[in-house]
């Protein structure tokens, strides 16, 4: 029998889908599974027929695999992942390639890329998103790692890779944990969409009061503007979904705890150590964790009393004007996401291609939509473009939209509707077009009880006041 | 000579005057320092003729303290706490402590505490807060540790510590790294504060027109009523302040980029990875960084334009909205500072007196307030509080104030000046009294994109459903 192309570790339905995906694509693929059973049932089922061959040993794993050894590791981030690598050590050679597929911390990319490659055994940190649909049917591939490393599986990531006009969904993003840092910040992004998607439900369900069937004809309508996306269409396609039980629309029924997997949370935190602003995915994942309370806000909303909710004069306008407020805090949220990408690049000199980041986002993953075309065609015409905001285009639609903005962010505050992501994504936007900020009154504080000195506008060098 | 009560390692602005406030109180204080001129300095100046030993190695400090040997270390966080802790080794004895009184990293308290118990040496984990003029007069300490190693210090704390109607603001917090994470919240909180009223200046300045003097009443004002604390008084004083060179206020002159030194910004890392939304404190830290892209803020500043700032029909109802806007979102804010130690106090098993800390807050420490009066009754009334918000008297002051807050948020957005810290504080009291977020339409685009399942009101139990 021919050798297999690759292996794959891990049977998890993404790590099933991907093999399932390398074979359509012409791949022979070998397969791994820590639970021999899960590997047989996936043979006797989805794999039956198919060029795929099952191993119950990482060493009859690597018997089946064509040389260099190319690994691709489906495991859940953290222990799981260094748990595999050790196992694969005593098998690797000179030259074999191990590829993380999962949702791994960067930090730990760069630390295991650093431990193999000390053996001479290459490493590919590679973000994949799509979800399960995505893995099967083309999903979006963020590979980091040395570039002769990528070029082991340029060809089978191509082929399996979500394509858009004709372009495949993956690109090499950069050296070491580069990958899986742009696939952080893409998940903080898709938070963030997902929480300005959540609050114009919010307001146009509790607030203006449109029910399941006109939350779908909402939706389903804006998906044919500027707002087209997979989140859009399945928001739209959520809406329509009635509960067999009950006969009610099943989204009401689910319950309003959100729940997450550590990306979303990770992009923050590594926003504040680097240094970058990134408010609206701050305030989706807060929005998340607050969710969460939902005992204690049951308790709360009998005790915390709000105004009431007023009708309002002109609903079709307020439909319109969220819409609009939604592109405007989508376009806020995306200049942080790649302002954050920008400064990752500089501090870890990871020399991130942003153009042709937009470009594999459009297509396989969750975020995916119309408006990357426009963020790629920014960074193509940007040059050194330093914030999105910067680039004619998104300046003039935040101009023509931000007043939608305004008033979407007038109207949650009038109803006592929460709206985070909106009203982060505006401050973002005024404190961005600031030249002056009130951080002048903060330095006079900090210096005046903590000597911590301060700059002056008018002059060069370092102040310090005696304030008494 | 009569051996030292306690020896001081670390002669900046800091050590020397918790020195001297120690020595003032009656207590022999024995003092070293890496340079010896600054040991000198001190002892030629501030230390003259005082019962203050000066040492020019640690070997000379531990020969002069009283047994058990007490040091405080006051140099700056993170590896010089570990060296000077390498170089105390040699000489420690059983029972001896070592106190760090910086701004540590609770982790790493943690740490230095297990490092130094299995030796038989205590440690405690001091918080201090009050900058300069606290350490010299009387400044807030949060001392962490085994309660036998308080006991040592605690006549020594007690008596340098500021005081509130004859309580001295000091008080045992709790095991190990306890006392630094509740200053780190602390610092979180402080900015909260400072961002807060950095928004109403703005707004104040830019939005309604209110020059310096007028601020300078304004604030003078505020500091009468709900709002009275040490952060409301130096910011009347501030806007006082003429610069000597133009004439003109000097805190116009003094350049808008905010510094911070990292406690506020672990608040944030820690209550994302602790699952405690701090929207506020998250929104302070995100405008400090923001304020820091000052060159950017010009060149945007030129190409992003806002609405124009309308002229107000009403110049003093807007103050008085925005004293009470202020005053809301403290409350807002002050509800998630507590609600994350609260969740500390659980998840790391702190055991944190809350009631305690407010009161200790009260006096000394940079955001002491008449409002943590209010704070503390809170919580001696509330039994097992889990919010401040659910406490009658805030409740009762959201309920009043809270139109206020919303008419402001909405003046921010129609006149296009940020106000990150009043929306943050807004949007969570409007989501935590919400027994209904929009987080089911995040759980069903989960389930629909990733298979991550959901909970339903009406039943228990994981359902996942095929959205096709």
């Amino acid at each position: 029998m021919k050798k297999c192309d690759i292996g794959l570790i891990g049977l998890a339905v993404m790590g099933q889908n991907l093999v399932l995906n390398m074979e359509r694509n012409g791949y022979r693929v070998g397969v791994y599974n820590r639970t021999t059973e899960t590997t047989m049932r996936f043979m006797e089922g989805p794999a039956a027929g198919k060029q795929i061959a099952a191993a119950k040993s990482i060493e009859e794993l690597f018997n089946l695999l064509d040389r260099p050894r190319k690994v691709m590791v489906m495991v859940k981030a953290g222990n799981p992942v260094d748990a595999v690598i050790e196992q694969l050590l005593p098998f690797l050679d000179v030259g074999d390639l191990v590829i993380d597929g999962g949702n791994s911390y960067y930090k730990d990319t760069e630390r295991r890329a650093r431990q193999l490659m000390e053996k001479g055994i290459h490493y590919l940190g590679a973000g994949i998103s799509g979800g399960e649909e995505g893995a099967l049917w083309g999903p979006s591939i963020m590979p980091g790692g040395q570039a002769e490393a990528y070029q082991m599986v340029e060809g089978i990531f191509e082929a399996i890779a979500a394509r858009v006009d004709g372009e495949p969904c993956v690109t090499y993003i950069g050296p070491r944990g580069s990958g899986h840092y742009v696939k952080m910040v893409h998940n903080g992004i898709e938070y963030g969409d997902m929480q300005l998607i959540a609050e114009a439900y919010d307001l146009l369900h509790r607030g203006a009061g449109l029910n399941a069937t006109e939350l779908h004809e909402v939706f389903r309508n804006w998906n044919h503007g500027l707002l087209e996306s997979f989140l859009i269409e399945i928001t739209a396609q959520i809406f329509k979904r009635v509960d067999e039980k009950t006969g009610q629309p099943l989204v009401e029924l689910i319950m309003d705890e959100a729940g997450q997997k550590g990306t979303g949370k990770w992009t923050s935190q590594e926003a504040f150590d680097l240094g970058v602003p990134v408010p609206t995915i701050n305030s989706a994942v807060s929005a998340r964790i607050l969710s969460a309370y939902k005992a204690e806000r049951v308790q709360a909303a009998q005790v915390l009393r709000g105004p009431e909710i007023s009708p309002l004069a002109d609903r079709k306008l307020f439909i319109q004007q969220v819409r609009d407020a939604l592109y405007t805090a989508k376009i806020s949220s995306y200049a942080q996401g790649f302002a954050m990408l920008r400064a990752a690049s500089e501090e870890f000199n990871y020399d991130l291609p942003f153009e042709k980041i937009a470009k594999i986002w459009r297509g396989g993953c969750i975020i995916r939509a119309r408006f990357l075309n426009d963020v790629s065609d920014a960074f193509r015409q940007g040059g050194d473009l330093r914030n999105l905001l910067l680039a004619p285009f998104f300046r003039d639609a935040v101009q023509t939209h931000q007043g939608a903005l305004r008033e979407v962010v007038r109207q949650a505050a009038a109803w006592g509707i929460p709206a985070p992501g909106f009203s982060a994504s505006l401050a973002y936007l005024d404190g961005y077009r600031s030249e002056r900020l009130p951080a002048n009154l903060i330095q006079a504080q900090r210096d005046l009880f903590g000597a911590h000195t301060y700059k002056r506008v008018d002059e060069e060098g370092i102040f310090h006041s005696d304030w008494d």
